[in-house]
């Protein structure tokens, strides 16, 4: 049989260990260069497919290679980019198998969230629907954590673990300075769907009173009166109140609080921020002098204090694609498995891309308390494990040293351009 | 001679090292028990001393005091409160004094900015205006920086380091989301007056092209037009932009970029956000898409990435508080002489309180670039040593392990109450 090259790629918006899994997939396939080529990464995702812009990873060396495993973003760029249908855009398809034999692609592999992995499921059906062999295998990633059938998605865990340090030390900031200043913090976290990031706050307080004390999911109807009451009730009890909001909490007829409607100086409605919209409206009703930060990229770029257990289950998602690959395995996804809880172990499973693809793993109702406000002992039991174990990148002149990539496009054999 | 007790009190805006200075303080008195009996901590700063709150120190274990090097914010509360001069308000002057005498306290210790080196002064000048002879010490801290005299302020290399690292990781973000994604990031950081914290961004590059590619200094006027050109020359140069402000961003007529007049939907002024009226200006002229973070309190609480420098100075600050007070000196402030540059070392100074006290560090201008967008090489060469080093906290858990002190009052000897 000859051998196959492979093609790989990121996608949709980048974590603080998506190179990780590129470190674990490269390195895994150079151990079995008998079987597998060269690996290409398309340069920003997919696009780089139908492009022709395939990054040679052959021509980087070990050392930069494994230096991917402590480097934050995407190392080949990523792209927001969905593949239509086959009868929609057939032609995206034919593109996709023109380049795919002009460089000798047997294996893709695909590193993203949900619809990613529709994207790689679509292109498991060349095979069939088009005649094109190829082996294809979704590869996990997501800050989201809302990937079905794994326990927990590669890229999380170190959101989570950012969240959560940032709450406990602004949080001992806060209670510092109530007494004659700040009374109320609020930290906008992601989240757009799922309460997940938000949840992962509630892991900095281990004792009752400790922040934050109060969480707004998006799985929650946010209640103005009920809101206001509880900031209230937690300034009057401990002196000042930490709030964790999602970016995606909601009123009950799906309103985001961020579409509070504001318009700025030229009349132009004011995007975003639930956190500076919530401050005011604690600053409206109660007169507390606040706080708000929103950390956005920070967040899922904060390779600085990433979860060692992330950094670990990111690698062996991409050594797990090869290796499945290998095994003749064909349209799935390796995914994480909790083998249990105390003390926390995990092994690698398997899911089938056809049941993955743009399925969203909600927070279960009852990880969040009845008041709505906190998570529950089985959340915090589920989420802790997923923060455990520091994995710092190396440092020089103070600032962490991440790999930049040379990224050197193989030679186009098309003569056709492609237009995105 | 009597031995006498101390008296030691965090003021203003906590930092990610102002407890390493308490502790420095502190193991110092320790160490000189023959000389200074009990360290007293003001609850919540000064306004402690005025209430009769005094926290005993002696009643915390050696290790609790030794885990405050690794722990943010203030471990006794802090306050914004700043006492008034001897003719408007005399009787602040005298409870200070009842309540010195009734604990026997014969030093003052007081760990602040400006505005509390202004407090330190006017308790320096009890002795000679009413009689009561106490020895005082400013101790320096601050995220500004902008304290005269020392090289550097306690508390500002470990913000300079967060926003550094964040801004590194951040760009490393939007670099690899820039093609089909976001095009455009604004980081929001610290410096109402001075731009020392914004221009700690610049160390993130380390070559041509690196981000930040803008940063927005206090010290510049706010141009809109050359602002805008500046972001879409960059964008169509290197993809995409990253971009550092400071809150303290401002017009030429010194109004600030943050009061934009947006109003909410209740027709409430919105306050607050340079990040998110610098994001919306940008989509409006240019169209691209873009994110914004807001880092507030996070990057003066950011312990986890704290700088090993700074937390060397800090408590090296909070030590020599001490041993000056021992060597008979009063009035006086520790500073930070730098000594050399390369390889960086510096050492021990002192300044004294009556020239310290409400004078305001500038960034010179020649920090600046011409352009008025970024820092100097010379700009680079002064912050870059204090960003240096890591000092990681110990963790727990997946989190850091910060000490909470039991901070128990001593009795009170007064029988009146003051009110504030």
């Amino acid at each position: 049989m000859e051998k196959k090259n492979a093609f790989y790629a990121q996608s949709g918006g980048v974590t603080a260990v998506i190179n990780a899994t590129a470190c674990g997939l490269i390195e895994t396939a150079r151990a079995h260069s008998d079987k597998i080529g060269t690996v290409y990464a398309g340069r920003n995702g997919i696009i780089g497919a139908l492009r022709e812009e395939l990054i040679d990873t052959s021509l980087e060396s070990d050392e930069n290679i494994a230096a991917l495993r402590h480097t934050p973003s995407g190392a080949f760029g990523s792209c927001r980019y969905k593949l239509k249908n086959f009868t929609e855009n057939r032609r995206e398809y034919e593109r996709l198998i023109e380049v795919f034999k002009a460089h000798n692609i047997g294996y893709f592999f695909y590193n993203g969230g949900g619809d990613s992995q529709d994207t790689a499921y679509k292109v498991s059906q060349l095979s069939e629907k088009m005649g094109y062999p190829i082996t294809c295998i979704g590869v996990p990633k997501t800050v989201d954590n809302d990937l079905p059938f794994t326990d927990n998605c590669p890229g999380f865990g170190s959101v989570a673990k950012y969240v959560a340090v940032s709450i406990r030390e602004a949080g001992l900031d806060i209670a510092s300075m109530c007494e004659s200043s700040t009374k109320v913090f609020v930290l906008e976290v992601m989240g757009r769907h799922a309460g997940w990031i938000a949840a992962a706050g509630g892991l900095a307080s281990e004792a009752e009173g400790q922040p934050p004390h109060i969480i707004l999911f998006p799985e929650i109807h946010f209640d103005r009166k009920q809101f206001i009451a509880k900031v209230d009730a937690t300034v009057k009890k401990y002196g000042y109140c930490v709030i964790v909001a999602s970016e995606g909490a909601q009123y009950e007829d799906g309103r985001f609080l961020a579409d509070a409607g504001a318009k700025d100086a030229f009349g132009h409605t004011q995007l975003g921020g639930v956190a500076p919209m919530l401050a005011n409206m604690v600053k409206q009703e109660l007169g507390y002098k606040y706080h708000w930060a929103v950390a956005d990229y920070l967040q899922r770029a904060a390779r600085h204090i990433a979860s060692k257990t992330d950094v670990e289950q990111a690698y062996a998602a991409g050594k797990a694609a090869v290796e499945f690959a290998l095994a003749g395995k064909n349209a799935v996804m390796p995914i994480i498995v909790r083998e249990s809880n105390k003390p926390y172990s995990w092994t690698i499973g398997e899911a089938p891309l056809s049941q993955v693809a743009n399925q969203e793993k909600k927070m279960p109702i009852h990880f969040i308390t009845d008041e709505g406000f906190g998570i529950t002992e089985e959340c915090r039991e589920y989420l802790s494990p997923l923060i455990q174990g520091e994995d710092y990148p190396p440092y020089s002149n103070g600032l962490p040293q991440y790999v930049k990539l040379k990224n050197t496009l193989a030679e186009k054999k098309l003569k056709e351009d492609f237009k995105i």
